[in-house]
């Protein structure tokens, strides 16, 4: 059809979440029609995405630097833990500036089924940044999966033995959500939580 | 949220066909999550297509040679051009092996709302390729929307002059379609063009 480059370009832009090859090659005809505003910049991005973009060593989130902007940040609450299972959820709490402490990414959750113990897991760094006497809070985000309460509930068993205060996202009614839509396990969560 | 060149690299993804920002987000994440099976060589293909990638100077399409390897292939039937709108046809064509001639890609069609003219495509290219003496078969296969048959009909008054052959492709049900699901456009063209 075309040169080996442009069938490879289809190829891994296929594997993108959200792109299939019928979307991709849609993509491959955008970004050749475009070069000088998307297949220039989506290229450079990508290049300093690959050469820049570190672990934080403290977090486990993915910044620019190392350790991150968050950790760094003197402005945010350093007594306060909001411990996450994956980077997107730590984005998806910074876009609804949820949280002003500091973040902590498992890089996952518990599971047996995948195979998955706490030594997969960023867990033994939590253990001590949980042991430095600025920390007050821990709050438990993982998510409302039965493997994210899982992680939960082993999380609170190895702090049970620190006097950290350790919370939990709260459960109940999605802020717009109408209660004919919601499931049992919600509603009754929210019931018994009712304030 | 974190580093700059993470927003740029989510910015740019999303300007992608069927990206928005929150799956950007997403395959952000999944290229960060994968970096040597997913995000290295992604970045390496999209380099190579920036480097390499033309525009063949005689069928309009984009390959890495020019003249392109449809143009160059000893093996392809050159009495035969088929004019398409965009490469995505091309490819489409190519795809369901329906053409074993040369191609000639217009890169657009007439359309007087948006301003589109002839000179705006690569019209003259093709009356001179037209005039070649192997040539003489031209295969109009514009979209059956309403600017395509413009441009159809625009290519075929351009050609009355000359000795050559000027088909169109046939309208009619799709393999495969139920008559019930069909407009009556492709209904009332089936049932005209029957055999």
């Amino acid at each position: 059809m075309a040169g080996q480059e442009i069938e490879d370009l289809v190829k891994y832009l296929a594997r993108l979440p959200g792109l299939g090859p019928r979307s991709a090659r849609r993509a491959v005809l955008q970004l050749m029609r475009r070069r000088e505003t998307l297949l220039d910049p989506l290229s450079d991005a990508l290049q300093a995405a690959r050469d820049n973009i570190k672990t934080c060593s403290s977090c486990g989130t993915i910044d620019t630097r190392d350790p991150c902007t968050i950790c760094m940040d003197p402005r945010r609450d350093e007594s306060v833990i909001c411990v996450v299972e994956d980077v997107g959820d730590l984005w998806a709490l910074e876009r609804a500036q949820a949280m002003k402490g500091r973040y902590h990414v498992l890089g996952g959750c518990l599971s047996a089924l995948d195979g998955v113990g706490p030594e997969e897991l960023n867990m033994s760094a939590l253990r001590s940044r949980c042991a430095k006497p600025e920390v007050s809070e821990i709050i438990i985000a993982t998510n409302a999966t039965v493997e994210g309460q899982t992680t939960a509930h082993y999380i609170m068993d190895m702090l049970d033995d620190t006097p950290l205060k350790v919370t939990r996202l709260a459960h109940g009614v999605p802020v717009g959500g109408e209660l004919d839509y919601l499931d049992d396990g919600t509603l009754i969560a929210a019931m018994k939580s009712r304030r």
